[in-house]
Parts: C-alpha cells; structure tokens; sequence
C-alpha cells in the first residue's frame, strides 16, 4: 500500500488536494507579520487598522488567483495571527478597524476556484478554521473589550459579510452601489457556511423573512434597507465617512476595557523540531504512529516553580510555560487536523509534577484582572474550544508521572473517553497516577455550549458536579478519580496494555464520517449557543450540501461558475 | 422531459426508489387498526398495550424482509396512527404499554436492507417522520398525560432502543442476554439518528463517555450497568416483570391527567379525491402544478359557526372543523413529502369568513381545559411543528377572500416568505385581505426551538411582539401587517402577478439541497431544544453520512452488511 505524504492511501487520491503552492508540502497555521501577504496592520495608538489587500498571486494551492480580496486558507491564517498578535504584543489598542485596501470592494468572500476544486476534507477544514478565527473576533470583544469595527465600502460578498458580521458594528458605504450580500445559495448551491446564517438569525437577529429575502438576491441589499433589515449598523455618504468612523472609533474605545499603559510581550515564533516520526515543540511533543492512525501529543507541565509577580510573568514573555504550552498545543492540533488526515485518534498524554501545574493556575487565577493573566486565559478556553472540535476520537491516558491538573485536566475532560491506571507499574518507582482539579475547571473554560467542561459531563445530577469542587487540590489516584466520574475506565496494569490497544485498533477500523457524526453528537449535551449552532446546524448542513451533486457534482453550481454553462440541478427537494 | 409518476426526471433514475409493494404508486400515510399488519392495540381501562408484531411480509418496498420485529416507513405508520387513536379515540387510556410481541427480541430497529436500497430522500424522508412520531410519544407525555411505559424483553437494537428512549420509563429485563444497544456505528458505520444520540445526551443525560463507550459497543448494555449508565431505568428478572410492569403503570396512570369517564370520538377515513393535478379533502384542496414544482394548498375556513358547547364538539367529532382541517393539513403535507419529490415550493393559500375561524380559536380557548379542546391543540402543534420541518420552499398568499386569522395566521407565520394584496382586484368585489391575530398566536403552538412563532420572528425586539399582541382580533389589511411584520410584502394589484411569479419560477430554480439547508437555518433562530438539536445536529450530521461512500458506496457499510465481505473505508478524518 503506497501511502503519501499526507497519509493518503492510493485509492484515495480521486479526491486528491490540489498543489500546494511554493513547494510547500504541508499547511503551516504559523507566520508573523514579516510575512504577511495579504494583510496590514497599521497601528495608531488605541486604534489599529486591519487593511485586507490579498495578494492575487499569493494562493494557497495551485491552479487559482485570489482576485478581490477573496481568501483562501492562507489569507485567514495571517488575519488570525494578526488577531492573535493584537492581543498579546498590542494591549494597548482598544478597536480594530477591518477595512479593504482595495477599490470598490471590501471582501468577495471564500475564493470559488479554490472551493471549486478543494476536496471534500479542505472545505471543510477550511470552513472550520475561518470559522475559529471570526468566534476569535467576537472572543476579542468579549474577553478581552477589543472592538471591531468593520467599514464595508464597495462588495461585501458571501464571506465577506460573513467576516462582517464577526465585527462589533458595521458601517456601510452609501453611495449608490455599496453593497453587503450572502449570493452562495443563487451563484454557488452552497450555505453562507461561515456563520453567516447562523449570525444573521441569533447575533444580528433579522427577522426570518427577511433574511430569506437577503439570502436569495444575488445582488445584495445597500442604503436604507440594510439598516432597516438589520443588516449593518449605519450607512453613511463617503463624504461622511472618515468622520463616522473616527467617531465610532472613539465611542467603542471608551467602552473598552483594556489596560491603560500597559506593554505586550512579543510573540516569538515557535520552536518547532519536524520528523517523520512527528514534531518536538519544547513543552509538547507529537508522536506520529501513521500505520496505527494515532498521533500521541505529550504535554510537559512547568519546568519551574510559578513566577512570583505579574511583572515577572511579563518578563518571561512567551516563555511563560500556559502561554507557550497553549501555543504550541494549537498549532499541534491545527497541524494534525489540516495536514494527517489519515490519524484515527489523538492521545493525550501528560508528564511533570502536577503541583506545580496547579501553582501556575492558582498564580493566574490570582492575577485574573492582570490583563496577561486574562489573554492567557482566553487563548487556552480558544485552543480547547479547538480540541472539541477536531474531528478525531480524542482520548487520555492517565500514567504514573503525568500530569493532568488543572488547566492539564481539561484536556482529560475534552476526550471522548479516558483510561487511568491504578497504582504504580511494574518496575516503576513512580508514585501511582492522578488528577487534580483546579477552580479553573469550574468555568474558565466554557465549551462552545457555553457550559465547563465538567458541568457538560455532569448534566444528570449537579450533586456531582459539587462532589467534584469539593476535591479541588487534591491528587486524585485512580480509583478516587473513577468514582467522582472524572475519567471513564481505571484499569490495573494487567489489563492496561490489552486494553488500551484493542480500543485504539478498534476505534482506528471504525468508518472515519461516522465516528465524526458521532462525536459532534456526543461532545455538546446540553444547550445549544449561537457560536454551537454554527458548529452543528450551519456547519453540518453545509457539510452535506458539499456532498450533493447540485453543488459539487461535475455539472454542479460550484463546478461550473464562471464556465458560463449553467449547472444542471437535481430537482428533488430531499 | 420524460417524467415518471412521482415527477423524476429520467436522469434522475439512478437514483430510483425501489418499488413499493402490492402494487401502489404512492406511500399513504392513512390507515386504521382493521388493517395494521404490525401492531396490536390492546385496550384495558386506564392502559393500553401496542404490542410490536412486525409481519415479515409486509414491507413497504419490494426487496426486502420485515424480520425480528425490524421496521420500514410502513411499520411507522401504522405506529403514528396507533398513537392517534389513543389520544382522540380513547382519553380514558393513562398509560401506554410499549411492548414486543415476538420471543427475545423487542425491536432490531430500522430494516437494514430497506436503508441499503433506499434512495438519499426516502432515507432523510423516513428519518425525519419516525422523528417525528417518536416525538409525538413524548408530547402524548407531556402535552395529554398519556404516559409510555417501554419494556424490554430480549433486544432492543438501534432504532428499536431508540424507540424506547421516547418512552416516559425503560423496563429492562435481567436474564443475562436482554440488552440495549446502538450498534449503527460498529455495524453499518451511519449514526442512530432518530433522535438516539441526543436523547442519550439531553434526555437521558448519559455521561459523554459512557455514550462514547455503549454507542461503539455492538453488543450493547444490559443488566446493571444499564440503570448506572441511566440508559435504562430499572432491570427486573423476569419472573418479577409482570408485577413490576403493572406496578408502573398504576404509578404512572395516577400521575395522569387524562379525563375520567371521557368518551373518546372516532377518527373517520378522511375523504380524499386524488386526480392527476392534486386531491380535495375536503376542508383543503392541494394543487399540484409539477411543470412549475409548485403545490398550491388552499385551507378553507369553517362552513358554519362554532358549537354552543363542548359537548356539541364531541357530537361533531372528526368532522369538528379544527380537527378535520388540521387532520387534511397533516395529510397533504406528508403525502407531498413523500410522493412528490420535485415539488420546490409549497404556496398557502386560504378562503373564508375571518370572524368564524377567528371564533373557533376562541371556543377552543373557552374549552382550553376540555381533552378534546386540548387534543386538538396539540394536534395543530404537531401538524404545524411538520410543515416547518418540510423541506421545501413555505409561501403564503394573502388575497381578498382569504381567512389567515387565529390558528390559520400560523401558516403564513410559519412560511419563508409571504406576499399580500393591497386593496381589491379590478373586477372582484370582495373586500381587501386582511390577516388576523388571536391569543392562539402567542404560545399555543411552539416551534421545536420552544418559541411561539411570532416570537422567533421577532427576536430582535420583544416590543413587536408587544404591538402584535394589542392588535389581536383586528382585521388587519396589508399595510398594517406589514408594519406590523407580519408579512414580508405588501403589494398592489398591478405588481402582484409579476412579482410572484417570478418570485415562484426563481425559487424554482434555486438547487434543491441548497434551499433545503438555507431553510433549515432561517427558520429556528433562537434557542434550541432537544427536540430541534434532534432534527438540526443529530440529522443535519446523519444526512450528511447518509452521502459518505464509507456508509452508501458500493464498499460501504450499509451496503456490504450481511455479505460477508468487510466495508472498505476511506480513512480520512473530515
């Protein structure tokens, strides 16, 4: 069996993706601004001006240009860096301002040539991401008072909207032709799958008819009526505009609750050790078993003891072992998801002395209001946001030597299951394995549901979920940890190895679609959020319309725009 | 064109549905216990036993084998109406016994060889009703008090354990080989997706992991890590089965409040007059216009005012108009559903004295505490809860003559988009539309997001809600409804017949899936509920995988189950 370089059977390769451009032969999710293509930042004090203007020879993949500012993965990997980069080296900046650089159009959307030809597993990847990245422009204005205000002057397109929506407040040209428009469904047979519709019905709450009406004319809707639908938040003349803007500007900036004086830390690039075998970051490793389908990531907890003053977390910087260990763990995540498509599983696994993982928590936990303290925060409740949804069996062993406490323990909670072994092994001196909770797991760290980790585990009975904060601090041994319904199986070092590796083969023969389907079920008891709803109706339906033949079929929407053929449909409503 | 009975075109015949049995020509949602094949209903005072009992030979479809009490479309019908008749027929009926009729096996579930021929759309069509008659076991719990007691006696596999799930209490029996399970991942790599996943996680509130653990188990659960699991509620050896079965049925009927001493009415055949280009009913007539793709249903309004009592309702029985209509409405939603897969857009239209209807929603208030008052508006639920659900295009069409007040205003609520006249037509003397409100608007019948109509349409501001209230009982003509939002249109007489008709010929020509996804979004904004996630994560995800070649291809699971030959899947993690 000829395997590729991404894990791609032979039989497999009918749905090949597409080259990637510049002799790349994975997707990097890592840049700086140095890099950047397709975007600049400009900074001015509180505010910042994000200024989209792709670069048309600047693809991702072979075989398209990106003309219109319409993107590709690549272009939102730089805007979600850039975001990223505003929280942490730019404190000071209160509002962004999301504007084209181009003439005549703010943004045409998801490039369609790309779409067009991209395999079933890029669009979706692809939607996952962008969509990531648009709940990390809201998390900015939530979490941390970082606004968005997006100026739409000329075509905002399909994801262009949608990265629109994402902002605070819209303001939209009025002069005649400015326009904002969701045309997927006439031009495409495809959903605004970026949140589009899911945000138009629960963030900007148009009403349903009206919504249809905007979702079904190609042309889009400007001036008066885009106010009064609820669609942007103002249009005004060009005359007006810099006027308006600089204005809202100043009123969200007030609003705003970053700190005054405050200075960032720079975001160093990762440190990144690539083998065959995997990937060595410096506080998490990943093991590549390809034949097996699993990817092993270790965590490692902290080297050495918590700093002593906020200022001395400032001072490590990037170093910081929560801030680098995050990092690094979403950058694994986001380089299985995109680049191993073939592994069945990741496993979690921990080492180091988990009291110093939990005095970390508690340093962060005390310096809550610090806004460091606050971004590290929100970026481990991102990157575990992440972790819920890959779509991968996400499974944790709990060893002696590991160390899954607090902050760690939430990665034991995302798994769809757990083993912990009871008692040391055999010719291992090292005290037995535990858990420990922290105050962080009892919601610092909501799930898209908008519920922690353990109230989603603990819907039957909050009794447990009280039993659980009572044993906060303590280390956990196997049994303990079993009987508060913290992991799924204890097993003794007997039946371990067996076990574990049937599951793991078992779960690896499984079909690939339904273990995804199964997991976006079973991961998200309880209530549904606007940011769920887009993970699970949008998301899901989208997924399938990028099944059906009407819209990627050879005589298709998506296939046969721009040939100037039109697509011939299925007629059958299913 | 070639066009075939049920309006497909040659091309799309690959994709034929295999034949059904005994020579129909359409799939008929009507029948009535004198011709049940799979069902008995056992009548005992204050309890009824439905008693599984699935004739092997009575497919709906040729090509297959109704064996081990497995179940088709057909098999569901008759359940649906079973469950009917219990709540109209039989008030004095407290508690459902919900059993098998046939040696160690409750239910193996859907048919597996049914799924493996069936077309996508009868599979998304078949999932979506027995959804929705397993929901209606829970509204007879919640809405009437007719509680549903499951006992498992043998196997209860996939939908056959999912089936039991709607029940109110799960009896298992503890013989050591009595067992749930949901082995679709495992064996036929599609999710148990009428309503299994989400009722384990929202309903019955299994741990994630525990869910992870039984749903990829093929074997299933049973004894007593079933009731800790909480996947069933108790187990009993069976030489104590029958007392505690009655046992249950004494505490679950003295919770009841169905009515003492009630006599129940008939549900009499409903008359139908089909010819090529639709079928009177009666209280509405369906048109079919296949070239367009358009159905055209017309709702009449009451012939004759409403009773001077509720005992002259229950005289009236099945011809009491709200009841006839909403029972015509249920009908010739289904049938279209089902039979008439090409029809992109169904168009509401109504005729009638406002006032009458309007009076009717007012007696029903009167009799709010009446159990046929309530059955009737419960039935309207779920008869309106099925046409949001249906996926195509919802029209409403408000002309002079026509009679959208009270309960009928919910079908021009519950459209995608609605257009109405202003003032009268050249030539016709009637006075101008007008739409009406009554209290039944406001709560009486939820979507499946929990919320009224009119509140999801107005979810960006509750004082228009609060405006709609105050205008209840006013004949409103179409200016006045559109400020009101009620309408997405008012036009006049000289742009009425363009705008439709192009409105009508450009959704017609809109992708199929595309608008069916669309829809599926712009209609449930807000929250979601159990019942929503069903049909939006849970279906949305399994019509998904019902497209995936490692379910349905020629190497799938579906299609390679029982030959002995293993699914060969694609590995790749989507």
């Amino acid at each position: 069996m000829h395997l590729d370089a991404r894990g791609l059977k032979g039989h497999q390769m009918a749905d090949a993706e597409p080259r990637l451009t510049g002799g790349r032969t994975r997707i990097d999710f890592q840049t700086d601004p140095s890099r950047y293509r397709h975007w600049k930042l400009e900074l001015d004090g509180e505010v910042a001006t994000l200024l989209m203007d792709v670069d048309e020879k600047g693809a991702l993949f072979e075989g398209y240009e990106l003309k219109l500012n319409s993107y590709d993965l690549g272009v939102d990997i730089e805007l979600a860096d850039a975001l990223e980069r505003l929280r942490f080296e730019h404190p000071e900046v209160r509002v962004i301002l999301l504007r084209s650089a181009k003439p005549r159009v703010f943004c045409a959307g998801a490039n369609i040539r790309m779409l067009a030809a991209a395999t079933h597993a890029h669009k979706v990847n692809f939607c996952k991401f962008t969509n990531e990245t648009r709940n990390g422009i809201e998390d900015a204005s939530e979490a941390s008072g970082l606004k968005t205000i997006c100026v739409i002057n000329g075509t905002g397109a399909g994801g262009g909207y949608e990265l629109a929506l994402a902002a605070d407040h819209i303001v939209l040209v009025d002069d005649g032709s400015s326009a904002v428009s969701l045309p997927e469904l006439p031009l495409l047979a495809v959903l605004p799958g970026t949140g589009g519709l899911t945000r138009l019905t629960d963030k900007r709450k148009v009403r349903r008819d009206h919504a249809d009406v905007f979702c079904t004319t190609e042309e889009g809707i400007k001036g008066k009526r885009a106010v009064d639908w609820r669609l942007v938040d103002e249009v005004v003349p060009n005359s007006k505009l810099e006027e308006c803007v600089a204005r809202r500007a100043r009123e969200f900036s007030a609003k705003s609750r970053r700190p005054a004086g405050a200075r960032g830390i720079k975001l160093d690039p990762l440190t990144r050790a690539r083998s065959d075998g995997g990937t060595e970051y410096g506080s998490l490793s990943v093991e590549l078993a390809r034949a097996e389908r699993r990817a092993t990531v270790t965590l490692r907890g902290p080297a050495a003891p918590a700093p002593r003053s906020a200022a001395d977390m400032v001072t490590q910087g990037a170093d910081f072992w929560p801030l680098r260990l995050a990092r690094e763990l979403d950058d694994a995540i986001l380089d299985i998801r995109a680049n191993e498509l073939s592994i069945a599983a990741i496993v979690f696994k921990s080492s180091g002395d988990p009291h110093l993982a939990l005095a970390y928590d508690a340093f962060l936990d005390a310096n809550k209001d610090h806004w460091l303290a606050r971004e590290i925060r929100a970026l481990w409740k991102r990157v575990l946001k992440r972790v819920d949804l890959t779509s991968r069996s996400l499974v944790a062993l709990v060893e002696p030597g590991s160390c899954f406490a607090g902050t760690l323990a939430e990665l034991a909670l995302a798994t769809d299951r757990s083993y912990m072994l009871i008692g040391a092994r055999a010719g291992d001196n090292r005290p037995p394995a535990a858990v420990a909770l922290a105050e962080v797991n009892f919601g610092a760290y909501p799930m898209s549901n908008g519920l922690s980790r353990l109230a989603s585990r603990f819907l039957a009975d909050p009794a447990d979920l009280e039993r659980a904060r009572a044993e906060r601090g303590k280390l956990l041994e196997a049994q303990a940890a079993e009987r508060l319904g913290l992991i799924t199986f204890a097993r003794d070092d007997i039946d371990w190895d067996d076990e574990v590796r049937v599951f793991l083969e078992e779960r690896a023969s499984f079909s690939a679609d339904g273990l995804t389907g199964l997991e976006a079920n079973l991961r998200f008891g309880g209530p549904e959020t606007m940011e769920s709803k887009i993970f699970a109706r949008l998301t899901a339906w989208q997924n399938w319309i990028f099944q059906r033949p009407n819209a990627v079929g050879a005589e298709g929407a998506l296939r046969r725009y721009g040939t100037g053929q039109k697509p011939n449909f299925d007629t059958r409503r299913v």
